[in-house]
């Protein structure tokens, strides 16, 4: 259970994948990897790696590095010294192996390699699982959005009534601003850092040669699942904010749509509900959106998080940052987790959500036809002017019937005013846009 | 253990106080406060409450509600539904009093009132402990300052030598920072929140009567040592605002002195060291100055924090707002966590500085008397006029010596050049400023 | 007209304070000051004080220094050389004095002196006036509420009906808000800087002799109407971060005064309109709040300034910092004009407030008497349990008239049902809280 | 000039992209696009669009909208009753039409319509320079850092001497920083907006009927040389935020170099110099890394302007957010400016910069041979064990030579010494990552 876990029921149940456990696993299985990859550029023979592999935690059948049996209480505390867990890991890691094995423990490395090598697999782990819970959401929403193409409703604008629109296009648009943020989660590149202590590779090269140098970091990368930077990363953290920029656009389009279901369930609007709403400890009556709401508090801290990943980027200062570096940690796991927890609620969130055609039948004819106001104003204008289109809408605005309006207009005489004021013939490409934006394979 | 303990270095073994621990403990110590202000009020009377108290967790001893027997995890679990763990808290509670006593729990209050109270609750020990912290600190820059305070070395602006200063006075800035900091730190308001379901009361009003009611919240607040805020603060949230403001003056503050320290430690700067520097797991002979740069990693972070809570109260709409309060939780506690951490390295940090008197004087001496160009400047401005003066401090840059082209000027006869070049004699208010700003109590 | 008037249309013409002509006087008057102070302590006569004063573009019918005659446009292309406009300003200025004079322009300051106490004069200003705006707004806003005071309406939490509320207790609770944030913004320190080169104010020494030199700080803030800070402030920034926290407060209760009225005006909820609404370019019938718009733009961006200010405090290293001062400037101008475009609707938008008593009415009326679910429970769970309760609520939400309910209960035939189910009998203490909060003069 | 370019050094005379003479003109430039996509449909025939362009401001040969002979002051004015410009620029721009073309302006559009492309068309300019000016900094650093390839120097962690580095691969992290950030700005989607009133573009359906509808939005993006989003992006603002992320993520890159630069030219290092560096109004001999030091400045406010941009993107609620999309305008303007500034003095600090290799071999000799101590580590360990080469570490960092006792130890009698602590021998891959990074056409 995460230390916040009581104040934080976004993220309750839903972000193992960057528990204590899993960091301190991931930290491992970072070691682990850098071993391997000195047996693929054959400094080492391969049954020896994974007797290492092995001694070290790995569990091959679960592929994880979890049979460590380190304590990570204790690690924690043994970590405030040097200012990071590596410094402390690397002599538990070696007391599991033989004397005569030991060296080949975080052989080269720099705390920087294990630490943002390990941030880049947790990161793995994640997003990927953040990308399975947005891509569900949009099924779901592209399925509503589809169901409720041509359900004609009020459009609103700065909170007024503006024109028709439809509950499909509304939720088409939900959808859109999901499949841009998971495209872009789709398209991260989370690499490996192989450096050494300053970026030079030097170590590498005195241990292994410089052929083995030159070809060790992308082994290591692709031991481990992730991706080769070209080059260290030390001090050009574009890996972590275009991770975290990503992450926001995620919590981003997923808190659009939190937002509009907080507001289309709103007592006077009840479009919408959602059918497993919460309780009050006060009230009985009432059904809370509590996930909505829960997603808006992911979408509302996330970008000030994401924002000091790119203060401490911007601040990595000489060959590693006193300070920056070190910002990045727990700033990069609290944004790993509001996206898990916002995604997961969102796929529960539209699997909830019911409408009421009543409702949106209900409000759309709340103005007694004002909606309609730009469309008369389009095709009235060129009849009698627009100051007479004016004097009309205010006329309406004050109580008179809009369709007695018109059809007493002599220079209206051979419109169809009831087809005119019909909301659902003034809907444009709202049913192509639906169409458009779910389809399943959008280009 | 926070489950970001294992990356988060600077805040291990700091936090108690806003563990998951103590966060449940001043949920229910918020309840628990309530029964008593019934009490207070003469709607219950004393030994009921007394009683009602210990059976949901009061141990009189630790002055803690700590006995409550409630399982975190599964509190934390139950709490998603409804968005916060009061909703399920309240029956727990319950649960372990006679049914007669029951509705004395919780009575009349959202879990707003619950979360508020009990998240002020948890502030005011917190900053109690980064004030203790901070004026640890303060007296140890305090002596630092004294000691040091006519050690003549460089002032750097923008990175380049500046004129002489004191090391006394640098470090008495660092503490005038902190001096400030603390103040404000002290005259927080840390109100007990009681508003009802929405701010009106009209619960405690229909339990209780007009009188109890109205007397109620500030028997509340004095029970638990909080402040009265007047009025419910459901939707006006400066104290949550002014708190996170408070502590990041806090984390400027020592942010401030922890960068100085980590360029004053630089190599080739080398005028201060840290007795207890961190090592590498790849270098020997490094002792980095770690706790400076855990300390400036708390200052890079706290700002938009304390954004995202003015985010949440500006976004504190109708009578609780959906999502914006949810916002303010996790945010506070990290918040609270950083100042926590920060200040306690900070205390160790002051008291493990060592002054390299031998690097300051060679520091001072580098730019070969240039270092005092502003005083040449004003001193023979008037006698050579401006021109000169430029061409003559070029000369020097160039590599002449200074004290020798200053003595070739016909103009300059009378002048004593040697203590016109003495640094220590153009360090001005600096010995007055030091002593104002370490005064043991400042007005 | 600022460069961004015709994006900002929160700030246009609001925000002469701190207009480009604004900030060049508060430099020439920085400047002046310093003559002055220096007559002050006697080096200078006061004759010759108020000569250069005013050759220097002292006006004082006005009590500005508007005769400058400097070119803006051409000073800040100057400017850049040096990083800021103090190093051309001062030879434009000696070249307005005959040269026997020209000592005195400048004398021992370092351009940081003039830069923060031009900033700090600007801030005066803006302040001042952003404080009559808001004070104004409190005057209206104290007037709306105890007008309707007893008008009872619909409380919402997390955009559901809760309780009753009153309309006079929401605007009172804005006003809450704003006397928070003017107490806070009337209780700023805005200090004079005068420092010299890196703080130790040696040049003053040099230039005055000790007694001038220590006096000079004080009589300087005196003469232009600024506070004394007791010591230079160059790298300790709490007077910029708490003047930007100071600000963001009062912009965060705006922000909660217009978001409210955004969400009342909404076509469904129409609780309030505004008198003056603006209108579309597409849809004519449209009356939208855009004041409200207006300051929720202000409200959603000051808190990432005000996050800037402190990040650049907290890296104001050394004895200036190399990019953090710099940072300030025009963050701190554009939190300035936030807080003046803010308050100047805020006052307009309060005036504009019409209460539309049916619609409030109507929306009490929506949940068919589920908005006192809450009473109910508090009077009859002791009287029928509260799994009958809640069965009886669950029974109303289905459609069930909710008085026949209770009226059909055996247990509660002693009740005054009409009475139970009054929504203006269930409002506890808001009367009282309305007319604390809005006393002229509150504690 | 801007209104803050007094106090805004960084900008001065950089921004005439994002002036407000370009603002105006890129809001005209949308609307005569608008006139020509409806040409380009069929609905109008050419020359009558050629002319109304023309009527409207067009330019042929500057290829702008500036003819329009609008006055800025005045729109912005007119523009806050409405709360954008759009509302009031209509009429002017109809106004310079004969009667029956007027219906030819903002047909069918909505003021967001118009707002968004001329957000889109001024970011495409201003981009496009950034970019020209990033690559000609990315041209400048690669020539220095194969210049400086294989220049031997101190690579520094957390403020320490680390091991050795090359000045050459330092510059290159910088490029590969420049590089990646460059590739996000050419790969932005900066598309038109045609959405109408609410995103469903009815009223381009009722004017043009369905198939002049379908095709408009393409046609519009096509005619102004924008993106095509395939749908209206009212609410769904990754245009923006994509975009924010991008400019910020090459002001982080920028700030890098900005930021090392101002600790390479500190006094006590001195390894680079700028040969324009700014003056000082106090300080004669002060050389300012000025440049380096605006760049900082614009790097430290970036990220909150990002910041700011999500969060007005997950409030973008409705079909238009009421607010949100207003902070949007500014905020986005100050992004554009700071990474035009930052990129215009950073292609100019980066042609001014000058290696002292003095300075380099002085400071790398510094330590006496412990920045080889991790080789030492390595090439030891096997030799004589962990503990007696931290013995060695320790005898040399307490002042003994290094080299004496590498050569009395027994075990290591073997070794090559001189060629052991030879930092030239201890730089691993660095000359190969410097020739990967600053190969012209990076993969």
């Amino acid at each position: 259970m995460s230390s916040d876990a009581l104040l934080s029921p976004l993220t309750v149940g839903q972000v193992d994948a960057v528990s204590e456990e899993a960091v301190l696993e991931a930290l491992v299985r970072a070691e682990i990897g850098l071993v391997r990859a000195w047996a693929e550029v054959g400094a080492l023979n391969d049954d020896a790696a994974a007797s290492i592999a092995v001694a070290l935690g790995w569990n091959a059948g679960a592929g994880r590095a979890g049979d460590h049996g380190i304590d990570a209480a204790a690690l924690a505390e043994d970590s405030v010294a040097g200012g990071n867990p590596v410094i402390p890991l690397v002599p538990l890691l070696k007391r599991r192996l033989p004397p005569e094995q030991r060296s080949w423990v975080h052989r080269g490395a720099t705390s920087q390699d294990i630490v943002d090598t390990a941030l880049m697999l947790l990161a793995r782990a994640a997003v990927d699982q953040v990308l399975a819970r947005v891509e569900a959401t949009e099924a779901v929403l592209g399925a509503f959005a589809r169901e409720h193409r041509d359900l004609v409703g009020a459009a609103r604008t700065l909170g007024q009534h503006a024109v028709p629109t439809t509950v499909g296009l509304r939720a088409a648009v939900w959808l859109a601003g999901l499949r841009r943020a998971s495209a872009r989660l789709r398209g991260l590149v989370l690499p490996a850092q192989l450096g050494g202590a300053a970026g030079t590779r030097a170590s590498f090269h005195e241990l292994g040669g410089g052929d083995a140098a030159a070809e060790l970091p992308a082994r290591y990368a692709q031991v481990l699942g992730l991706d080769d930077a070209g080059a260290p990363w030390h001090t050009t953290r574009w890996p972590v904010t275009e991770l975290g920029d990503a992450l926001t656009q995620a919590t981003d389009a997923l808190g659009v749509f939190a937002t509009d279901v907080v507001t289309l369930t709103r007592t006077e609007i009840a479009e919408l509900a959602v059918s497993d709403g919460g309780g009050s400890s006060a009230m009985p009556q009432k059904q809370n959106p509590v996930r909505a709401v829960l997603i808006r508090s992911a979408a509302l801290r996330a970008p000030q998080l994401a924002a000091t990943l790119h203060l401490a980027a911007t601040d990595a200062a000489d060959e590693r940052a006193g300070g920056a570096w070190h910002t990045e940690w727990p700033t990069l796991l609290d944004l790993l987790r509001l996206a898990l927890g916002a995604s997961a609620h969102a796929e529960r969130l539209a699997s909830s959500l019911r409408v009421d055609k009543q409702a949106v039948k209900r409000n759309l004819a709340l103005s007694r036809g004002l909606i309609l106001a730009e469309r008369l104003s389009l095709v009235l204008t060129p009849l009698i002017g627009g100051d007479r289109v004016s004097q009309l809408v205010a006329a309406a605005a004050a109580g008179a019937d809009l369709g007695e309006l018109v059809r007493a207009l002599p220079e209206a005489r051979s419109l169809d005013v009831d087809a005119l004021l019909d909301p659902a013939a003034y809907i444009g490409e709202s049913g192509a846009i639906v169409d458009r934006l779910t389809r399943e394979d959008p280009a």
